[in-house]
């Protein structure tokens, strides 16, 4: 048995509501509508343990989100809590691509020292040049004084080393050192399933056995 | 050269707001604690695209969420709109496990009845037993007539089927039409690759060719 005339506007799993959630989580990256609509119906069926919290945590970064303008940090204060921290070491600065990799250098609780965020790379394909990133700034940080040390930690592609050389010759007029990230053989990493790139960085950095 | 005396409580990517931003996130179904800092980053990057956009939708669910009272549906209004949409067919009544399977049956576009969702199946192992599910009130709404068929759309597993079986029992004694979702090959299945449950099942439900 069929069921009678099934027209296509007579269906809507959910509310304009709840499809306008769906949406807004379905456009993050790594949730696709699939898993959006996994986790709405999650947030609707824990409305106390799950929607309640996530509302509560997300209003609160919504009001208080600023840039910090000293590092280009994105926090809930300004200047943000790395800037505002007199216990980190103000003589090392460590200049990221992004916020992505502050944070990731941050969980390796390795850098005590502050940070400086590009917020991208030189790209003459993407039409990304100088002014357009938060070079300026670095280098009045760096003319200012108070710094020891300019860590360059862009990302080992074509595009974050191009930037690190182009910064590298904007401050070597100043008494900094400056370093770069060493590149070479990730932890864990098989020299057969290496490419050719990274096996050459390592071989051209070797260094005598300790 | 090493960086001097790095205290570990010196190190925090972001500030407490974020990190419950990224906790709450972590929770939902699909996304672990690396995929919700992903996202976060996306959010705070994003603020009048992303981040506001999410926030108005999930106040405007948790503002106005509701069960249905006479499905069992989650809407955002109550009865929700499928029971109160009255080019619906009330005379077809779809019986679901969950709200996610009415989500699911709503997407495909077939079924142009009402609906009525149990939050649950049977379980001896978890020890849901009918009273735990919305059983009385289903056979409430085919007792008190306007009911030609319903239609059991549990899952196909041992404990849904259960379900459908006892659910079959209680109603029987009323004038109405009882079946259940075919079983067998899905669209694209290869025998090959199909458990001898699923081959065992279309097999007994082979049909002549038309």
């Amino acid at each position: 048995m069929a069921f009678p005339c099934a027209t296509p506007y007579l269906f809507r799993m959910a509310s304009p509501e709840i499809e306008a959630l769906t949406q807004a989580l379905s456009r993050l990256p790594g949730l696709g509508p699939r898993s959006a609509r996994r986790a709405v119906l999650h947030l609707l069926k824990k409305r106390e343990t799950a929607l309640a919290p996530l509302l509560t945590a997300l209003s609160a970064v919504e009001d208080n989100l600023a840039t910090c303008s000293n590092c280009g940090n994105i926090d809930t204060t300004n200047p943000c809590a790395i800037c505002a921290d007199h216990r980190r070491d103000s003589r090392a600065l460590c200049v990221v691509e992004e916020v992505a990799d502050l944070w990731a250098l941050e969980r390796s609780r390795l850098f005590p020292g502050r940070f400086h965020v590009l917020g991208g790379r030189l790209s003459a394909l993407e039409g990304v040049r100088p002014e357009d990133l938060a070079i300026d700034s670095l280098v009045r940080r760096v003319e200012e004084g108070g710094v020891d040390e300019v860590v360059l930690a862009m990302n080992a592609t074509l595009e974050g080393q191009t930037t690190a050389h182009y910064i590298a010759e904007r401050i070597e007029r100043f008494p900094v050192r400056v370093t770069q990230l060493a590149h070479g053989l990730p932890v864990g990493g098989e020299l057969d399933y290496l490419d050719e790139g990274t096996l050459a960085q390592a071989l051209r950095a070797r260094r005598p056995v300790a």
